[in-house]
């Protein structure tokens, strides 16, 4: 199965832009740069208009997280648990060392209602989640994780 | 520098959905599933609208060929070329085995128009992109690429 994104990027490193569209829509479009993604600037159109840009880490970063929770739904119902709802935040960290940006690590904090579960199976099923969820086997970074059982 | 995604994952594995956000707001609430993850069905609201559903590899293969585009430009500007325009399609394969699903490769293929390059600068440039991106740093996959340079 493949699944497809296309980029169109111009001019130089630090004064270009980059669009970002992927297969399924998603992302139609969507611009980046070198000043959004490294120094936070937001992203201003010709006329002024701010428009939301993307960077490439938070998409890392939903990706990781949209891995994570739903691996984790399916290590709950593996031990008979049926979760309601699983909130998962991501936020990746960018570290910069003589001029390269490196992500050195990615923090899940995650939020879930699962009636008659215990603390104990909650936890043991996050950490599965966070060991085979396939996303962040793909990732060569420190992941780490908190997790909140909802009363 | 901190990047961040949030995600909302109701039920469970098979028929459950969630939502991805990011902080830019280039995601917003946008959906994703099971099905629509690894069996390529399309996403139906319940008023049999269509909408669309992204899939988390279309987000690491979108990330990869940000990041691979921009850093080519910064490559080439280094050997004192100015690239007009870069365009990369990013293809990511899933494969599957005992019920697992791998992303086992992604392949670039970039076209690029850049005013008197020869075909060997810009094949090392492109070379060193696909190793110095970094992106491509924090995947575990293969990455292959295919590169043309426009008349």
């Amino acid at each position: 199965m493949h699944r497809k994104a296309s980029v169109i990027w111009e001019g130089n490193l630090r004064e270009g832009t980059g669009t970002l569209s992927t297969e399924s829509g998603a992302l139609r479009d969507t611009k980046y740069s070198f000043r959004t993604r490294f120094e936070r600037a937001n992203g201003k159109e010709k006329n002024g208009k701010e428009r939301k840009w993307t960077n490439l880490e938070e998409l890392i970063a939903a990706s990781l997280g949209g891995c994570f929770s739903m691996t984790l739904s399916d290590e709950l119902e593996r031990s008979g648990l049926h979760p309601e709802r699983i909130e998962t935040t991501a936020v990746a960290t960018l570290e910069e060392s003589k001029g390269r940006w490196t992500l050195t690590r990615i923090e899940l904090e995650v939020c879930a209602k699962i009636p008659n579960a215990t603390q104990n199976h909650f936890i043991d099923a996050a950490l599965a989640a966070k060991t085979n969820c396939s996303i962040a086997q793909l990732l060569n970074t420190n992941i780490l994780m908190i997790a909140h059982l909802e009363a």
